[in-house]
């Protein structure tokens, strides 16, 4: 873990991040991100997520790191996220980058799609002063969201540039020697070396793949993720707009448990820049949850219902709600139309993982 | 923290409480709740719930606290529940207390509810000898349940008597400035300020509403929640009985966990009055899971089965179970109906939970 | 906890099991399943797994334990399972051991199905070195698989042979006098004493029992529980095989975690010895979660899908997936083929608890 103005033995722990600004005056950057007011007790705290939450993106900058910080407030933390440009990671750009790779016909009528995935190591500043040494598929946290039609014949050609062995596991159905598994097939992929993983696109659904190197928890938790979507032959209902969030944590301490959480990257970066949509739309939103160390994340939308499909297999919702809870490899749809134009929160309805990051608004434009 | 007796640096943490009664020397009034025979690897430790679960409530106190405090040895623990007089809780009564607001019918022929919510500060002995300094809506933990059919116009004046910002969000669909988000529309509400929250009843199901103020944790935990129930406009099959659980904790030492669980406030209520119930009768529980700090929260009755709705937005079960689980935030219907009379138990299937606190009976009287 | 070789107060305590094999150095006996590579940070750590994976059961036995240790490298781990005659617990025997008691025809033309249990301590080696003092039903861990049909008459004859007070609880629907919880009906049996359990078999589904006495958490994780299956009056639909796996915890030390998991009582077990599974077979798997300790477990097959019935209590899935999570007592039917031949992997999605011991595979045979 690289950190500005870090002290041997001080990192910013979870619990020293959670247990407010006093805390870490050894970590001038921290600061910037400490929760204001987090003693409950005490009379008169006040509510310092007024200014921030309506502020525009980039204003009035109140931490050291200038104008590479976005606004400071986003529901007790002075802190804010981190410019894309500076971290590395653009979330926003992410939401629907959907990577339908290169196609080509086969003779028997499939299309053929086939993709190129790189690891490669790579430095991500996440939260202001904060350098996470990631490894990632194609430079990116979460890696590209690769797209496919049920049926469709997929070639996956895998480089690993990394100094570390690393594999690419699919959550969806393939022969064993296909599934990156270390001592299955080709198995582990040295650095240096390289792999194409081929298989056919099924079950339809929203699926992901992960590296599957051991040790485990590092080799996922450090950035090598991403979403798998498998269309249904006939197609899903028309969407209005469509979206990929991938929730995960940062364990930057080496500890075993996460110091940030966000969404597609970059904690409270969906604060600062709203998703937009637009009102009455149907928003469909694959929702992935990769996050290590913690033993469930959940999902959780202000002033609006959703339909949800658990991992995107059944075109028939199981439930209408607006909080839903997934484990490390869960997934589904989220449908949601907005009946009403504003700024609408969505965060994980655990505390403190939103308050570590994984928290941001909606903005439905008028119709 | 208010602790009777309590001494600096030696709260009663979650793990002395689960350690056993040896390490609560220190607090007289505490060792009432201590674990019995917490070293599972002695011979011979006692069944020490056996004169407890069958004694009428109220019966031979064994602690100090006298008549206040009711029968001794619930599973394992030889303190009781707090009376409710002493305690300012009273789950019994809120099991099915639906407040319905004043109503008045507006010019298009709707229903207008209107309801007046007051946070306050109070003060409530939750287990022998420990204050809780406590946040609430109405002088109630949870706060009171307010009842509307689908499609109403409600009103919810807000008026905040606490020393600290706070709002009301509730699940359920509204504009954003109706949100109760800070930042958002009115906002955090000051001491001493007002607000009036209007919305239409919709979608219909077993929602929840709580303060949305930051730092969030403390804002929910400290008691500012409750249950909010849209009765669909057809209504729902007739229940012969229908009543709320809010599952929720109390971290009473300003850690990062709970020292006592409960439902609908009080631990260890219902075993010392367990919820009346009638053979054969459709029962339906608005089950809904407030419950801060911790990851997910469970119910689980014993020898009875039961149909579930999550988040009570369909008229069609998804399950047929005897276990379900909750995430903060999420909530549901449980509809059951006991073939045969007797004490059946009901509890978290977390044990750690259920031993501290989050455990009662149900008791079905013959048809 | 009896541990070979071990020093007091240097207990294997699951932060040091995750935390690399340096750690372990006073434990010979244990260094054998610490992870290799557990500094994700450093470069070039080898694939530890590429040669374990593929290795046949019992080949090349790496640790001082010899031949009663398996084949070394799951995963990262250096040790492997303990061999099953050694352990005292046969994972694989007991996948497919469903008991249908001794059958009689009562004068209504019901089928009567009567079972002797016998609560007994025994110790197991669960890991190379590691003992584990249990508390059993039937010497076995997890007890006795026990399958009725609905509608059937059950008579479970308990004999309490162990030191400690017990119960069986059983998670189905029967009167409160038959429920196995202490102070109701004949509640906690005595060492000596027995207890005639009766009740019918219903509703049908996949359901466990466990030991409910006071304290829980021990009477549960020492081993006192099992599963408990009610196959419909008309049946399911044939499957071409059909198993029970239970998934556990062993916490060794007497703190509030578990430093080992496992699926039918062995850690690592079915990495050694896969689950043997033809291609294109039906097969149904009665999954139960029974972890003490942790908030949820979870279950994920590579490569594969399968339908999940949650509880078994109806007939058509809820999901389509490769993922799903269970709280302690949940339970659901897990129904899959496997189109191809090979062998996958399936483990928790929780990486602690599969480096810990929960994972193996499947070797699927050509058809």
């Amino acid at each position: 873990m690289a950190l500005s103005g870090s002290t041997a033995g001080k990192q910013p722990t979870r619990r020293r991040l959670l247990s407010g600004a006093a805390l870490l005056a050894p970590f001038p950057a921290l600061a910037a991100w400490a929760p204001a007011g987090a003693n409950p007790g005490h009379a008169g705290h006040g509510d310092s997520s007024q200014s921030g939450a309506g502020a525009a993106a980039g204003s009035q900058p109140k931490v050291p790191a200038g104008p590479a910080v976005n606004h400071a407030g986003h529901a007790g933390f002075a802190g804010g996220s981190v410019a894309v440009d500076r971290a590395g990671i653009d979330p926003t750009a992410i939401l629907r980058d959907f990577d339908r790779g290169r196609t080509t016909t086969l003779p028997d009528g499939r299309t053929l799609r086939e993709w190129d995935i790189i690891a490669e190591d790579k430095e991500f500043e996440i939260a202001p002063g904060v350098t996470f040494p990631a490894w990632t598929y194609n430079g990116r946290i979460p890696g590209p969201t690769l797209w496919a039609r049920e049926g469709d014949a997929l070639r996956i050609h895998f480089i690993n540039a990394s100094a570390h062995p690393h594999t690419i596991h699919f959550h969806g159905v393939h022969r064993a020697e296909m599934d990156g598994t270390p001592g299955i097939g080709a198995g582990s992929i040295a650095p240096g070396q390289s792999f194409t993983y081929e298989f056919d696109a099924t079950p339809f659904g929203t699926h992901l793949y992960h590296c599957h190197q051991s040790p485990l928890a590092p080799h996922i938790a450090k950035g090598l993720y991403g979403g798998f979507i498998i269309e249904p032959k006939e197609g899903r209902p028309a969407a209005d707009d469509e979206m990929v969030m991938v929730m995960n944590g940062y364990n930057t301490d080496g500890g075993d448990d996460n110091e940030f959480y966000s969404v597609n990257g970059l904690p409270f970066h969906f604060m600062d820049f709203p998703v937009q949509v637009k009102q009455n739309a149907l928003v469909r939103i694959h929702l992935i949850n990769v996050l290590e160390y913690d033993p469930i994340n959940s999902f959780h939308v202000h002033g609006n219902f959703f339909h949800y499909y658990p991992t995107g297999t059944m075109l028939t919702p199981s439930e209408f709600t607006d909080t839903i809870s997934q484990v490390q490899g869960q997934r589904g749809i989220v449908e949601i139309r907005f009946p009403y134009p504003g700024k609408y929160m969505f965060h994980a309805h655990k505390t403190e993982f939103a308050e570590l990051g994984w928290m941001g608004f909606f903005e439905v434009a008028p119709q």
